[in-house]
């Protein structure tokens, strides 16, 4: 969720980081972990959307719905941990219909039943506002298993799961900005913008492998950037590795600028995580056993910051339009 | 809280308590309880507020977080837990300058200082509505040992902490609607709707005194209504008993229909219980002990509602103005 975000990191790290517990982790992994039963330990996370930023009015309820727990689902994932329940905050117009509320609950209750989760608690209030819905949501792990951002190191490969770029672009595709494509393509990706998919058996099954792990929201660049600065290292992405679904394929192939969509783009909600070099013959079994593909895409180096090169090396840079060759 | 909430109650009842895990408690309980730690358990609660709703927006920044941080406790103080830290979500205006996030960073500090807790994590997002800001809390009671709105009986006496109505009467006050008050009295009122005190000492000791407890937000009758349908009981005030501040008392004094800031008014935070007749001497040790008073206003009944009596023993009952006798 790059652009509406701009400026929250600095806001995060200047006034809010001073206030993290030590069991939040300096705010340097988007989750915190307290201590749970005998063995496990908890990852507790929250995640906000609001109208006309993370969805659409138009969007029907149940989707919207799925869409936030997803999300929140995602950063379990992210952190290879089991999805317990959730809390539910929203924030709803007064004049917010019935219709509306059971198409709300019929979503929650499809996806707590997918993904063996329950409602824990909430709060509603009244907003005169878009409608502003939030979910902490708690995940368990086996106490020290949990992957965060700080362990990758110089020389480890970095991988990404699924195809990125699908979710920004059906954005634009529901916007009517992507006219070139086929309503299947359009189809696809406003799909893949409105349901996200979290990889929790994929990210539970890399314990023990990924070295750094989260899933990828804000886009590619910025969250790689995330693990880079947990890790004290620096990155290099190879642009012509980038998994692309044949719709995002189309898609940068009518604008070669939309290559951004895949890049920083954000509203991916796939795993981005590092390794050794060594284990990815076991990466690739696990992506086979899981059904979730995971494609190699850069490596941690020596250094800060994130690069992006093409095929000849040239670093690829960022403008107005969208990534670009220098 | 009661006015921006009228029909939350019902919208749980049907939506939303279908979805409960057995950990939520079928969401009558406003709190989930998860295991901890040997010995240990987790409260969990998220309470939300809104610009406009439940703060003003010219309310200062660090006023507006710490009562933002102290709803979510007063809950966990109804449950006599100890505050463990917190999850934080902030919905804000692109164009939220940067001092108003200094301060609010800063009575976030000044709260954490002051009860004891960390920032777990957070979300920021932006928002084209009012602020909107949301907190989960993360309490810790031994296992078992947490008061829930279940547990009263017939024959127990029903007791509150403090005085009642003060934080409706103060926004009245803030709204330029109390011009009979002297202004001291105003400034008492207003600083008790804006700053709430988490009743987290008297809570923790009410452990195995208190059968039902929770703290009052939505207003006397209303969370009394919630004890008496989580415990399949009635109950009856004696609105002589209500305990008030000098201001409340004069506010009163000016227009008896502003009974109904004691009885309905919200924003008390404060504790809530019911306890056998016989603790009433071990419940004033404690009252004494805290510093904080603990009032008896009336008792436990079978049946199911609330009804308020007078000093004759006539029922009365609340009118468009608020409460007034038939």
């Amino acid at each position: 969720m790059a652009a509406p975000k701009l400026g929250e990191f600095e806001r995060i790290a200047r006034f809010f980081a001073p206030l993290a517990a030590p069991e939040g982790l300096g705010l340097l992994d988007d989750v915190a972990i307290i201590p749970g039963p005998p063995g496990e330990q908890y990852v507790l996370k929250t995640d906000a959307i609001v109208e006309g930023v993370h969805f659409r009015s138009e969007d029907p309820a149940d989707q919207v719905a799925q869409k936030l727990l997803r999300v929140n689902l995602s950063d379990l994932a992210g952190k290879g941990a089991v999805p317990v329940g959730y809390l539910l905050t929203t924030a709803l117009p007064r004049e917010c219909d019935e219709a509306w509320l059971e198409r709300f609950a019929e979503g929650l209750a499809r996806d707590q039943m997918e993904f063996g989760i329950g409602l824990l608690g909430g709060d509603s209030v009244a907003t005169t506002g878009p409608v502003t819905l939030s979910v902490a949501a708690v995940g368990r792990v086996r106490a020290g298993e949990a992957v965060l951002r700080k362990g990758a190191r110089p020389g480890d490969a970095v991988f990404v799961s699924g195809t990125l770029g699908d979710g920004a672009l059906g954005l634009s595709a529901l916007r009517g900005e992507l006219p070139a494509l086929t309503e299947t393509q359009r189809d696809f990706l406003a799909d893949r913008y409105r349901l996200p998919r979290p990889r929790l058996q994929l990210g539970r099954r890399l314990i023990g492998t990924a070295r750094a792990m989260m899933d990828i929201s804000a886009g590619l660049i910025a969250d790689l950037g995330h693990i880079c600065e947990a890790s004290g290292v620096g990155a290099v992405v190879e642009a012509a590795r980038l998994p692309l679904s044949p719709a995002a394929r189309a898609a940068i192939a009518a604008d070669a600028a939309r290559l951004g969509a895949a890049l920083a783009g954000g509203d991916d909600y796939e795993l981005l995580f590092t390794a050794s070099a060594a284990a990815a013959a076991g990466i690739a079994a696990i992506a086979r056993e899981t059904a979730v593909p995971v494609t190699a895409i850069g490596r941690i180096e020596r250094g800060k910051g994130v690069r992006v090169v093409d095929e000849q090396g040239a670093q690829i840079g960022m403008t107005d339009a969208g990534y670009r060759h220098f």
